[in-house]
């Protein structure tokens, strides 16, 4: 339904026609620091408008007026005091859609139809909360689970536009690197060391650099030229998203359902134009044969385990082993279309549902935030659950009756 | 959690080497006809042993004496009485695992580490519930609600190998289809004609005909040749599974963070070794222009609504619409391998993981069941909460006062 | 947390002196003829000043101008969508309290010192979300739920006081009836026939009739007396409330954990100040004997079946048998009073915590809406799940193979 | 459905006579010493066949060979994993019960109506999940709770059967007190000092000591002699268990919805027979002036806060406090009773449903440990879900700009 996690629990609200979009957001630890320009940065990187291609995307909030979230209650004096943050934005548009031609027509790859069927009744806007303004609250809810995040564990999370089209980043740089021939078990890197390198330090003022918002700026200026070429053509193009998550530790993802890869691709899936989901390795990881894929263990330079490589992506046996976290998110071709098309009327009868005005081609650098957004909930929530069994067992006398092997040194312990 | 779902719930239990594995079905209709024999058919086809990839797949249930269920309640005279429906399998080994020097070192890419993080404390076997055998009760859950999909709806589910290592179907058959050069947006396809095909007929007596549960004759020979020579090299490889559900009403699926394709990736990157799942036209969809990828409405010939083409995988908005459900799922190379392996101990010292007997080194056809088992799982979920919605709402009064584009005719009604 | 259902689902926000108070509603059915005044109804019930005791309560909706519902998202032209409802109610006082000497005091019995302790941090003005003001999102939740139970099954939820201090119905009139002594198992009734009558019998307009919400004027008029009794002496009193709900159809409450009377416990005993809840013969009940307590079966003239007495409050087994549900919940004293308490301050300096302004004596009147509303809430959920099992097994096909008691005659049927 | 609990999860299985009945107890903390006996001690002391009424309970463990309990998982060598842990208990009459006349009729009081009514189909043995051997699963799980609860916080939970039919512990010793004339405002107890006494130092042996598990001896013996003319009337009766927990930590329960009495009431009121709840003053604190019902804080001569009374039962504004936590539960009179009752077939003919075998006349004395383990449950799951929050907030800076009284002094901390 519209909430989402267990104890960090986001629910949200709102229609593109009604007053307002909101969210509640349950379980934010109490004594957070929280203003409500920690939340308007990520709206502001989220809204529309910042599409234009031609400048790079600076949001001046001093003058920014659109998409003001209204926090309601769950502060004072900027602090967090537990209880369930309430929030909104209002709508600029609150009439009804006026009805019109293309009322008859359900949108081909839309949510018209099937909310449709599905309730029997539908917003005169068409797809209602199939709208992409319901994201509002989604990113609202993980700006305030970052602050968390970023001021105790230093966690960074960084989206950025891996493709547009078929413009990737290249093959040296980012995924799918390029794929040896099946008699060729030899080739050592299941990814580029180029793209593990921009994993590793990629940030999100480089990826803001561009308006595209991809970190490499070649690919950003062909990048640039594909959505025009859509632009023109009165279409849309479609793209993918690159998200990595560094700093999270260990032991968070609860087996068997809730594994971590799992509630992250129930999160990023219920993002709306979605189409596939990769972690670590991807699909590229069912090529590569175990012996090569492995990630070994090594001591790190600063005494802790690690892995020697990643491909697991941050992630064995649906846990988190404190390595970066990275996966890749597919968006469909938006459905929204500058151009007639063929279709029938929901009595069934025949037409060419009309162009209406102009539409946003690509919007995938848009997605960047949301990503970030839903990331930061599905790991707030994760670490909540895993901080009440640490916190819990650490109060248990030591274990001393089982082998060396089956117990952590030092273990159980609240500790990080 | 141990547990997944809302109103059809299933809860499992067990490790490897504990007295059962186990779950409790929760939520199961009342009056659905259900015997043993219902669920141990997708038992038997997921157990290991079947993989000597030189005679196919014949499971003789009468003589087949391992992973036999005991269905414990919510069951009598063969009809279920809506009530949990407990059930356990008999492990066979239920001694703890003896300790030896391997027990020294986390297994690469293994659950080892994750859990001794996470829990302070593991079982000896390893992974604990990382171990395949968790999936037992799942395959379990999932053949009781696919009983009652098949049985009132028609619905069918059916999973296959579409690749392993290198070896996809071709492209004339499977997907990734030819992609055009990013200069021509003419090609009209998005998927293969024979890939469309394939979806709508493929059975499962076709997928158990081969040893590698892979459809498509002569790929399904290669992948033979694949596997053995991973199993040569004392290695292993990964691969993809496909599925299509074909007979899913429209309607299922709950906005905003329930969406179908979000609860169904929860579903299948909670199977062990998913590293990535897509649906529908997937990570393709993201190349082709919206022009081409919408999917536009139909009458059918039975003179209902549809799609001409199905490139959104039978989901638009989060809610099915009634075309074919079909999806990708990429399964990592097994992290167990018949090969010694340089890593390091759980206290950091380095050294070599001896290799420890031999290894299944490919899991992909066994993961056929265990991906139709979770399919059905989400199905079941979905419909009993759309059913709640439908049923109540159709004994509201008509609805007389909206324009007519945004009423379904003649609904709200709780009629398929 | 702040969420409350399955399926009709409620989640609040909001504390006394933060911009607002509100609440999601998610899972109302489509179709719902719904406007702010089905809201503003039941708000205006509960909304405080009420209690002057000399004229009775006349809610005069067109200048009531506070805590007016604003109705956000989920409708249109007056018509439910089945998306998430949000609405709130602004504050008029959004100053965090200012500090005085009594806030050196966590007050006797009330939550401010809980909160503190489970928090860590508080809202200056006290409680924080234990606030009455919280219950309003709760309020308009149920009256929605209402609004759709009454339009589709008839059902009628009424709310009375029964009891202010020791000021109950007379034993003639509402429980507890006369009680005989134990050697004496000859009484017929477990509670009185005028009680049974009333039960069957009271309107909110014959409650709504008397400034104390009490359906007998004699009685009512004895609580005035007694409240101004505590407002004399600067002092609280505490009372009952008994809730009749008619109409519920049979079959609603899910063994084992929800069980309806257990659901709706947790519904009441979740609104402030409650301390204790009974259902049916309650307490009572444990008093007569199996023989004298037992509902025997009838057929109603109607033809349907039904029980010649309903000592169990329309419930068995933790399933609505389609009798009256009938509960008593019980209010505790109000901790805020206008006397000076003796006790210490938070850094455990003895004291004494001044009076400050006036108080409610008596807040049962004012529960009467929020009973009626958790009720009303906690039908509409267990009633969205049981539709969802019968619509579900109503395509079963018919049971032939069970002996004919274990089979409903004609079942399963999603029919009421 | 069949779980109850948010992180600390029980999921029960089970009918009278199916092949067991079981649980999964998910979230169990890793590293709890936990053996078959912990478990055995409350099922021996739930199991039928104790009520000769004329030798106390001697739980002979050794020969004890009825109910069973079998481990399943979770546990190695004798400690738990963090895993789910199942378990089941067999069945001892596992065949369908055998058809008479008297299936023809629904038994009044009991479930066999509503079952039927609710499922269209039910159990041969009657009404399925609502037989007492449901409670097999949460006795089970309630006795790993308290192991954990026990050993690290010291916690006690003790109940008692307080009253039998109209033979309640004396007014010197037990609630009711003697409630004073409504012009009485005077009387300092709300409860007795006896009870309170008792309430502190109630230990399992005492209760234990005595068949009726009545603490008092001479009220005890009277209970005996109650329960015998129940029997010898082929009738039965109800009664009151009273529960005390001891050591419970201050924050616990989750406003607004989940405020500790509700859920404890919810765990409660899901036990069979139970029509009644009151924690703390109850009732009777409706009828006190809030003068004398108000708590006042006191520093305890251990340096730490608490209260001079405790007339809130441990709990205010939903949160544990620290004091007791004490509540008082009511069981009707056993629907089964060993005479003939003049009713209905499910056909609707009138007739007499003929007596069957002898009854238990009274249940309360083996509803003492269900009772204590849905408590420890409940407690369980609480403390989980304010550890997560605090061992988050504890990594917090210290909040500096926060007037005094709105932050705990050291808080956030993640100690007890």
């Amino acid at each position: 339904m519209s909430t989402f996690g267990t104890l960090f629990r986001v629910t949200t609200y709102g229609e593109s026609h009604c007053a307002s979009v909101g969210a509640i957001i349950d379980g934010c630890p109490p004594g957070l620091p929280l203003v409500a320009q920690d939340v308007q940065v990520q709206l502001s990187r989220r809204r529309p408008g910042q599409s234009n291609l031609t400048t790079p995307v600076i949001v001046d909030l001093q003058r920014d007026e659109k998409d003001q979230v209204h926090l309601q209650s769950g502060i004072e004096h900027g602090i967090t005091l537990g209880t369930p943050i309430g929030l909104l934005v209002r709508n600029e548009d609150q009439r009804p859609h006026d009805y019109s031609e293309t009322d008859l027509y359900p949108r081909p790859s839309h949510a018209d139809w099937t909310y449709l069927e599905k309730y029997g009744v539908k917003a005169s806007s068409g797809g209602g909360r199939s709208s992409a303004r319901e994201t509002i609250g989604r990113v609202a809810a993980g700006a305030i689970a970052e602050k968390y995040l970023k001021m105790v564990y230093g966690i960074e999370i960084v989206a950025f536009v891996s493709s547009v089209g078929k413009i990737h980043l290249p093959s040296t740089v980012g995924p799918p690197s390029q794929v040896p021939s099946d008699d060729d078990d030899t080739v050592e890197d299941v990814l580029s060391p180029e793209f593990v390198t921009l994993l590793k330090t990629v940030s999100r003022e480089q990826v803001d650099a561009h308006t595209t918002r991809c970190p490499h700026p070649e690919t950003a200026e062909r990048m640039v030229q594909r959505i025009l070429r859509a632009k023109d053509a009165s279409d849309s193009i479609g793209g993918t998203v690159t998200c990595v998550i560094r700093g999270v530790p260990s032991g968070l993802g609860e087996p068997v359902f809730d594994k971590f890869e799992a509630k992250l691709a129930h999160a990023m899936l219920s993002i709306p134009a979605t189409k596939a989901f990769e972690i670590g390795s991807g699909f590229r990881g069912t090529e590569v044969p175990g012996s090569r894929h492995n990630d070994a263990f090594i001591v790190k330079p600063d005494g802790s385990m690690g892995t020697k490589t990643n491909w697991s992506g941050g992630i064995q046996g649906g846990i988190t082993n404190g390595e970066d976290i990275y996966f890749r998110l597919g968006f469909k071709s938006p459905a929204t279309i500058s151009q007639a098309q063929e279709t029938v009327q929901y009595d069934g009868t025949p037409g060419t549902l009309a162009a209406r005005g102009r539409h946003d081609p690509c919007v995938v650098p848009r997605a960047v935030p949301i990503v970030e957004a839903m990331a930061a909930i599905v790991i707030m929530d994760e670490l909540l659950i895993q901080n009440a069994r640490k916190a819990t067992a650490s109060l248990l006398p030591p274990i001393t009756t089982l082998p060396p092997a089956m117990v952590k040194p030092g273990a159980p312990s609240a500790k990080e």
